[in-house]
């Protein structure tokens, strides 16, 4: 059974963080691990608070996976700090981590900025350059880039720019503003244009972690990068398609939405 | 679709607490949420560090679920310290909180103590009043019943002692110790024996969080007690029949057993 590892932060309401990349590895037939960053007691309406774990702690946790059972992929997700950024890129570089896939939580929803500058120059300096892939939105491929992105044909710039400035393959996400569902592969010089199907679903919590943890997943199990990332776009679909309503905010994807056929209904007939 | 909370500690290496009560609840039907109680740093081979949470930051984790998306089963696995119980305890009552399964972690695998006489006393008094099904194992009857457990009758009176005493119904299971994989189940003065098949799998870790976590989902959907209890043995057999091998030490089970036919081998045959 092929193994993946996440080293992010945990959402307390389960549809983000490891909580969303756990769900995601094991429905993608993976078994999944996790190395946690910060704890955050959130839900659907907002973040209420955050407690971080020490460098040290964060290392310890990787350490205990990787000495044990050696993940045949990785995801980073929020990882808030500096100190954060540069404990894990040591790690997996003395581990020469295979398939990583980078998150590169940095903007919220709300446009605030969630990593300072000297966080941003180790992201781009010390993890980027140890991926396979990193999986910006819209506005973090227009701060790891350094350009503003209007259209698809920023998309593909920004990418490009991005690629060839770390050394690795990247996956711009369209999203409102830009293109939509659909999503820009640049690697190795090529472009790829991956059209997604847009589903009208008010709840996306938490749909970055699960597709660069499905994207893990599939690398994990062998897949070449762009089909890994067309099944994780594919299984993303299915998850925010099942239209799952939970919460009074923008709520989760049923992660195990093709499985609930197979379940007997209880006594109150669910 | 029905929803379950977990109130645990984080298991880095994925086998073992949060982590295997979200897999567990996943597959078992049910939206998975989280209350982390202490993170730790381990693997198969043992646990290296652990880092608390307070009880204010517990309680704010609790209070986000329960807000937003209130559970229709919590279970309650390691919590460490009688401050932490207490917490947990004002506020699962205050909630009114519904289909509580209580998993008493208190005796490690090695026969050490890992909770003070306070913290039994606090899970005695406060949480297992409040609960629709405690789980102790063979080491953890002992305790809460306060007598030596040697053969099956002696089960069947420390889970009426336990039953009576804190007016909940007990899960006595068996063990290498006594009665092998056959649990009783004593709920309101009936006794019930849950005969058990035994798999000669030495691969453990987080049996006991899949047991209580796959009894809340099946509590969650609706079914009654007798028939939740022998479903979550009937899962967590497949799961231990399964014969995952991983780590070095005493491994986890396979939470998705039955799923890994349904997904296509990877470029590596996988």
């Amino acid at each position: 059974m092929k193994t993946a590892l996440t080293i992010a932060g945990s959402d307390s309401c389960g549809g983000a963080g490891i909580q969303a990349d756990i769900k995601t590895m094991t429905l993608n037939g993976v078994y999944a691990m996790s190395a946690i960053t910060a704890l955050t007691a959130q839900n659907t309406a907002g973040v209420r608070s955050i407690m971080e774990v020490t460098p040290t702690f964060l290392t310890q946790q990787i350490d205990a996976v990787f000495e044990d059972i050696p993940p045949d992929a990785v995801k980073t997700g929020m990882v808030a700090s500096a100190p954060l950024i540069h404990a894990i890129a040591g790690r997996l570089r003395d581990y020469r981590a295979r398939n990583l896939v980078v998150d590169p939580v940095m903007v919220a929803t709300s446009g605030a900025r969630l990593l300072d500058e000297e966080a941003v120059g180790a992201l781009k300096n010390l993890l980027l350059p140890l991926c396979a892939l990193v999986t910006p939105n819209i506005p973090e491929a227009e701060v790891l880039a350094g350009m503003p992105i209007r259209d698809e044909t920023d998309m593909e710039m920004a990418a490009r720019v991005i690629g060839e400035c770390c050394g690795c393959a990247v996956l711009c996400k369209g999203g409102h503003r830009v293109s939509d569902a659909n999503d820009l592969l640049w690697a190795a010089g090529q472009t790829h244009w991956l059209r997604g199907r847009r589903i009208d679903n008010p709840n996306t919590h938490g749909t970055g972690c699960t597709l660069s943890a499905a994207i893990a997943a599939n690398l994990a199990k062998g897949f070449a990068l762009t089909a890994a990332v067309a099944r994780a776009k594919e299984y993303l679909s299915g998850a925010l398609a099942a239209m799952l309503a939970l919460g009074q905010g923008s709520g989760p994807v049923d992660h195990a939405f093709d499985l609930h056929s197979r379940f007997a209904a209880g006594a109150d007939g669910i």
